[in-house]
């Protein structure tokens, strides 16, 4: 990321096709959520098992980023909902025109759902809005408790953090209090939910946090 | 990173100041490695456990690079060698100049090994060159086995791979074997070795190939 003014001009059109975004997904009562997180951080395990826990009818689909490879959306297609691969070939982040164009033949008013899992990679997705409800910040407890401190962007735009691989901690020296600390240090307000794709400790939590997400959502557009 | 004229001319000004920096460290037979991983890979710790390897008279430096804090470069100073935090400030990856600036006051002809810690970061940082002889990724065993075929230039652009936290094999869905399928397909030459900082398996051979480095440079020194 250069601070420079091509780079303003880059995130001053994303801002613009965001806001498009923004306002279709309000139109059409579709909740977008933005995960984030580094390479290995389990993203993709988590939706698989958020995939495989929705009712058959859920209208919920999957934007999945990726700088080379299709292995995600393999992986995520299995539970029978749409997912599309979104193959930047090198770029470091998906923008908001990546995510309007793998959208484009996609009927916003069949979906209610939208789950885009962002290239791995703590740092450079935190500067691109896509035009989501929330961005997801998911870390795994091997990667140690000083993230937050380290990457503070990424926390201090996230709504959520999800703390994935629990079923670790009895093998990797991770202190979850002060990671804790560290990420309400950066971010006060910062959710924090621990969970398990493993053994499945924490996932009900986490389709709560969805569901809860889902209903404000609704609750919203009736009252609009 | 955007495949624009101003990226390009920011990375052609990146080289020249790297190819400045390669020969100053040939002039003075330093051995310059440039650590790429992910955020929790293991850098830092691989970087203690190499530096408490030394013996004290070894002339090792290290330069450690963050977006913000000093916590690498207060962790890697106990050992008693000269540590420098590079704190980037937003910035996702080291880049030549930083290195230059950050060397600064150090005499080049008092060192022989300098380590640089890049931003935990997959990506961007593999496209700038520091001058440095080899890039090294370090890559967890807990971050899956997809990781070279999804990340593919610094597996190409690394001479070394090496796999951490090997401690932690019998608890994640880790296939050795698929791991080093992945990153041979990339980069087939490139060189593996795995390895625990907490077991300490492994790191004699790690130790060795950094021995095998240093002497096979300073032979090219005296022949030069």
């Amino acid at each position: 990321m250069h601070r420079v003014p091509l780079q303003q001009k880059i995130l001053q059109e994303n801002e613009r096709i965001a806001g498009e975004l923004r306002e279709a997904f309000r139109q059409h009562g579709v909740l977008c959520l933005n995960f984030i997180g580094s390479p290995g951080a389990g993203k993709t395990t988590l939706l698989e098992r958020t995939l495989e826990g929705f009712p058959s009818a859920t209208r919920v689909a999957v934007l999945t980023g990726d700088i080379q490879t299709e292995i995600d959306a393999r992986r995520l297609r299995r539970f029978g909902f749409p997912v599309r691969q979104i193959a930047t070939g090198g770029t470091c982040h998906l923008d908001a025109r990546m995510v309007q164009q793998a959208l484009g033949e996609w009927k916003m008013a069949e979906l209610e759902l939208l789950l885009i899992e962002n290239v791995g990679n703590l740092i450079c997705p935190a500067a691109y809005d896509l035009g989501e409800a929330a961005k997801i910040v998911v870390m795994s407890v091997a990667e140690g408790e000083d993230k937050p401190l380290k990457y503070p962007s990424i926390f201090f735009k996230a709504e959520l953090l999800i703390l994935t691989k629990s079923d670790l901690l009895p093998h990797v020296p991770f202190e979850g209090e002060i990671a804790r600390d560290n990420a309400h240090c950066v971010h006060p307000g910062l959710e924090i939910l621990q969970l398990s794709c493993i053994t499945g400790a924490g996932l009900p939590e986490w389709q709560m946090w969805l569901e809860h997400r889902r209903a404000a959502l609704n609750v919203r557009a009736a009252a609009g």
